[in-house]
């Protein structure tokens, strides 16, 4: 072998070791992860299928079982133990930690020895009709003790006496007609309203803005009945014994009465009662409507419009007073209820973020029944606790979610949403700055037609893939996802093809963060055909007919209804914490805002004289609303070409789809309510229920149309109420947030300035 | 060769390969970065020196010199064409992007045909003195036009005639010792009273209050001369026909009169004038001590006691009213100032973060001045410039900060803060979401003899190692630091040995960042000698002899003390920019919480049988600010181990720190005081200008010691006076911020629960 060739082979060789080197070096220089944040898309959507999978018709029915043997008033030692019970259960299931969080709060109960009911009394005073004092317990809760009457919570204490007279729902509109139609004054009158249509604090509100020294509340069969249906325990309507119970607060937010923006902690100022907010000076008090018949058959006065004619047969005169022979009788309230300071408890249990453990992820629904709470909350609470089952045992298979979720079971929700609302102003601060969404778990049913969904419009895109991944629990629907029976039954035609989704008002947990904190927020639950069931809520509302039964028996023997709405909750919860991007969509949200917009503006045009007096122009609204959707759109456009692998990069994006929400947050509130912060989304002062869009715009145009003379209102004695000028204001305050949302969604766009 | 040692050999060859692969993947693997997050803090430091250095002197002259030729009052054409010069240089200088931001906010001149004065006039109604119409204009500047005559802008207009009464500084225990201990009551009187102490609109309030139909200000030489030095322009002391402008506003915090919470922009409801913030209902007027002789000079009623007295040769007596031969003279003011809606402009430049362009550094200066603003701001405005250029520079070597940084020159100042209020308002949304800390950039310079820093505690260690970053320019100390020269003349001995660094009050533009938003905030400025000098602020403030000179001929000819003030402010910022760790210091806040909770504990002290009365216990406080120090010191353990590679580890503990600042707000805001929501640090409600901890206890506390009825006050006519029982509840709701600031450190230690 020459010295050439030697050399010629050496050379050959080193080029091997060196490419063979070089080759090396490249693999692992691009094998090597570029970030910690190693999130696998692929891998997380296989554990979304075990986490939906998991969760177990039986379970939840067992769950729900459980958890209604006895009653749960939020105060009570029976509620407590369930939160200790729940507590350890979480822990078993594999939670990382779980904490009981107490309050010291207002709440509202019966005296236990003087009895609340509602007289006939004659003219020498003698009760010759009483009202019954508790429902028929139904059958195999007999020996049960500790179920509370039907009351109206925080209901004033007092014995007035006096004529009635009938109106009807005890809205703003029908107090309106029957003061300036009917030429009927309520001063000093007790006033008797049907339940339904809006929230029941309103009612009483009214009653007492316009003098009333007393409310009487019944369940009209037309609005607690179903057509076909057996009342309890036959079928699922409210008997004539039954009564609705619930509390009579105007809070607009508060929380705790006595410690409205604080915590209610041993450390906190508390007001004195007198000074406490929305407490109704007045006595209110709910009967059946077996009692509301026997108040109503002799009233006299006018004959009312047909739309205040319920289906008892009685013929609905207005009063005041009754008729006849009877017209030296009147009516009684005794009302004997205490207020007072007690303890309640929160259960919060987590499951810390792998990669953001500083991103929360809330489902939060309440534990607190006004007797069995078969529905209301249990059929939720059971859903909860499945979930949670189902999180356990993905962690114990190794998954641990991107960000931290926070499982919270609320104490007191029937008693103003207090519970949530002291856990949210206790965590205010954290809350603002991370958390990403909040999802409710309330009442699982209520109906057994389809699926309800109300949310943040950010949230539409993410409800519609969920459900094509939950199958449809129907019988004969085998191979149907959730997506396509709901779309079948409730499409929103109006608006687009594809299943409606709601507003977002109030009556539960989730106020406090979206309405005050301006946090993403949405709710499921299987409901009724709203179409062909006219009835409020449900017929056994409250009562102590709710029941395991009544579930178990009637809407969802199979459970697999209840299953489906596991699998919404816990799949949105599992998406929104689980996923790289979060999956919000300002797009949808600029697409909402462009219809409110032309509704508002709608509902102003009926009002064209006052428009112009108020100087109230829609343009800049308008103008605002386009701003944003450019922007959003671009926003989505920039995501898709957004660096996956830069850990920033994801983080200042996500950042950016997170505080969208907040960003329609007022920190001055709304006018005369300070913790109604949120300017598109709030209820109306009107109806608590209801999710009005632009609400600071819609009551004022709301009072333009009904209120006679809202300026002496607002002087005198009703400071929320709103002035007609009030429009100008709320409309531009509406669109400088709005204004200042277009910035903030392009304030971070790449490089624009470099 | 047999099969056996070929095999042996391609073995051999095979394992070499192999291992050159290996070696290729192991240096392929590690020598890739993990992070795109490749801070470097050498290059930093270096950049840092640079920075330093490019700052001139002569430069900072030059800009002095340049921006004060003329006047440049708020909402005047001078001032704009100011804006759009300095905006032409700052884009010259190599900013991303410069933009002028208009916004139309109320402003206050005098009538430029009726001229405000003050009369004495006899029982006829004839003016037998008259003060002067405007100061004699300094030597250089004869030629000047629309140099605007003194006046206090807002002031009501009026022709009041009354007796004068002397109420020394107008402060809540001037009236209080007036009226309780003299028995003058000043309803329906003209209060005199000297400038100095407190913030001259709280004299204003406190005047109209009490009763007054006018208040004449006037600058008295025990508060406005040096000893031993000469009147401008042989010194730097006030001349006797110089008078101090100034607004006589009570915003609280509220910006722009008309558009409280909102920005003044053309979709934006504003309020009609009667319905203004803080605007005063009575005529004010400032004169010089030439003219104020005349008004005290015959004065008759009591003595005043020693502290009233100032430096003039006259009797201060306090009236009411004229003595002897004079007695039938009275006084009479003839004020036509005239409010209206004026445009202004901020300029406001960016350079983009490099790394975090979503978090945002801002230095903040006023441009307005009421004349020449020799001092007032433009010995600010100019260092501020010089910062631009430097940044340019640095910007053009090719190195760009990790963090956004913001330049902003503000407009209106002088009126109220109104245009940093307005772009706060406009951008407090995204502000709240990313603004890491704003350095406030008014005068730099008051006095000459050492550093002055007021600032947020957890800035602190930032401020001591910057400064011993700068050189100090006093002369002889050639090689010594700024901090040492600064320790050495104000050592903060009863604290620490370190120099001394106070609270922020208000009076300068990071009112909105600091104390509405919660934005950390600082402001440094070189300062007199407080232990020697006793004259408020310095002798020329607000007067027409704020000229270029008096800062060039006396304050600093070498213009040395500007640059270091220059390269102090420059360097927070660059600091605050570019590190990759934030430098914010959270156990300092700790140190400071314990401090404060001691002095405000030490106040209540002095009032036991009230704190028993109210039931104030500060037990709650106390362990609330131990707990927080606990929880600080062991998160800045914490961040000792962070690993800096991870960007996002680094930028969760970053939001951490930026985030402490905004923990201390109370959405609710301070009794009365919407817009006031740093609980920690605002303005008394007796003193705008001063900085208390603890304000809403400071303020219940005050009123126990001063308030002769304080309850009165509250229901009748004044707002914002607190009542002794609110020092229960702002306690308590100051501790629930506390304690919950502690979870909000406590919430993301790592893996507590995994």
């Amino acid at each position: 072998m020459g010295t050439e060739s030697r050399l010629v082979r050496w050379i050959c060789w080193l080029t091997v070791i060196t490419a063979f080197f070089m080759t090396g070096f490249l693999i692992g220089w691009f094998a090597r992860p570029t970030s910690t944040d190693t999130s696998n898309d692929e891998d997380s959507s296989r554990s979304m299928r075990d986490f939906l999978d998991e969760m177990r018709a039986e379970n939840i029915r067992e769950h729900l079982r459980k958890f209604t043997r006895l009653p749960h008033l939020a105060g009570t030692k029976q509620n407590l133990r369930l939160a200790e019970e729940i507590k350890e259960e979480w822990l078993e299931y594999g939670l990382d930690s779980v904490e009981m969080v107490p309050y010291d709060v207002l709440l509202s109960y019966p005296n236990t020895t003087q009895p609340n009911y509602i007289s006939i009394v004659d003219h020498l005073g003698n009760q010759v009709f009483n009202t019954s004092l508790a429902e028929p317990v139904p059958e195999g809760y007999e020996n049960i003790s500790d179920i509370v009457p039907p009351y109206n919570a925080f209901s004033a204490q007092g014995q007035p006496v006096g004529d009635l007279v009938y109106v009807n729902y005890g809205r703003t509109e029908d107090f309106s007609q029957l003061e300036r139609e009917m030429k009927i004054n309520v001063t000093g009158k007790i006033v008797i309203v049907r339940y339904g249509k809006i929230f029941r604090g309103n009612k009483v509100k009214n009653a007492a803005f316009h003098g009333a020294s007393g409310v009487v509340m019944f369940s009209d069969p037309a609005d607690y009945c179903a057509t076909g249906v057996q009342p309890y325990p036959d079928g699922w309507n409210l008997p004539g014994g039954g009564a609705q119970r619930g509390n009579v607060l105007n809070l607009n937010g508060a929380g705790d009465p006595l410690t409205p923006g604080y915590p209610a902690k041993e450390y906190t100022f508390r007001y004195r009662l007198e000074e406490g907010v929305g407490l109704p000076k007045i006595p209110v008090h709910p009967i059946g409507y077996h009692d509301a018949i026997h108040l109503l058959k002799n009233m006299g006065g006018p004959i009312p419009p047909n739309n205040w004619k319920g289906a008892l047969n009685v013929s609905y005169r207005i009063g005041p007073g009754f008729t006849d022979t009877f017209q030296t009788q009147k009516v009684r309230m005794n009302i004997q209820t205490n207020n007072q300071v007690t303890r309640i408890h929160n259960v919060i249990g987590r499951v810390r973020g792998a990669v953001e453990p500083d991103r929360y992820v809330i489902l939060g629904g309440h534990r607190d029944a006004w007797v069995f709470g078969g529905i209301d909350p249990v059929s939720g609470a059971a859903v909860v606790h499945e979930i949670v089952r189902s999180t356990g045992r993905l962690l114990r298979r190794g998954w641990r979610p991107r960000r931290t979720i926070v499982f919270a079971s609320w104490d007191a929700e029937e008693f103003g949403l207090l519970g949530s609302t002291e856990w949210a102003e206790e965590n205010a601060k954290v809350l603002q700055d991370r958390a990403v969404v909040y999802i409710n778990a309330d009442s699982a049913i209520e109906g057994m037609y389809t699926l309800r969904v109300d949310c943040t419009p950010s949230l539409h895109t993410l409800v519609y893939k969920v459900t094509k991944q939950v199958s449809s629990p129907e019988v004969g629907e085998e191979g149907m996802s959730l997506y396509e029976s709901w779309h079948k039954r409730d499409n929103w035609t109006d608006d687009r093809d594809a299943p409606r989704i709601s507003k977002l008002g109030s009556g539960s947990d989730f106020e406090a963060y979206f309405i005050r904190l301006g946090i993403a927020a949405g709710r499921a639950r299987y409901t009724k055909d709203k179409k062909t069931e006219r009835y409020s809520s449900y017929p056994v509302y409250h009562s102590v007919y709710e029941t395991f039964e009544v579930v178990d028996r009637f809407y969802d023997p199979s459970f697999q209804r209840l299953r489906a709405v596991a699998q919404v909750r816990g799949g949105l919860i599992f998406q929104l914490a689980d996923s790289q991007l979060l999956p919000l969509d300002a797009s949808q949200y600029a697409d909402s805002l462009t219809k409110y917009a032309h509704s508002i503006a709608q509902l102003g045009q009926k009002h064209q004289d006052a428009l112009i007096t108020y100087g109230v122009s829609f343009d800049s609204l308008f103008s605002a609303v386009e701003n944003f959707t450019t922007a959003a759109s671009s926003f989505h456009e920039r995501l898709k070409t957004l660096d996956r692998t830069d850990p920033l990069q994801v983080r200042m994006a996500n950042d950016q789809l997170m505080y969208l929400e907040r960003a329609f947050v007022d920190p001055l509130g709304l006018p005369g309510r300070p913790f109604y912060r949120h300017v598109i989304f709030a209820p109306s002062i009107h109806n608590k229920y209801a999710g009005e869009s632009f609400p600071g715009i819609y009551d004022a145009l709301f009072d333009i149309e009904h209120a006679a003379n809202p300026r002496r209102a607002w002087e005198e004695r009703w400071l929320p109420v709103v002035q007609p000028s009030w429009a100008t204001k709320q409309l531009k305050s509406d669109v400088f947030l709005l204004q200042q949302l277009q910035d903030f969604i392009l304030e971070t766009r790449p490089n624009n300035s470099q």
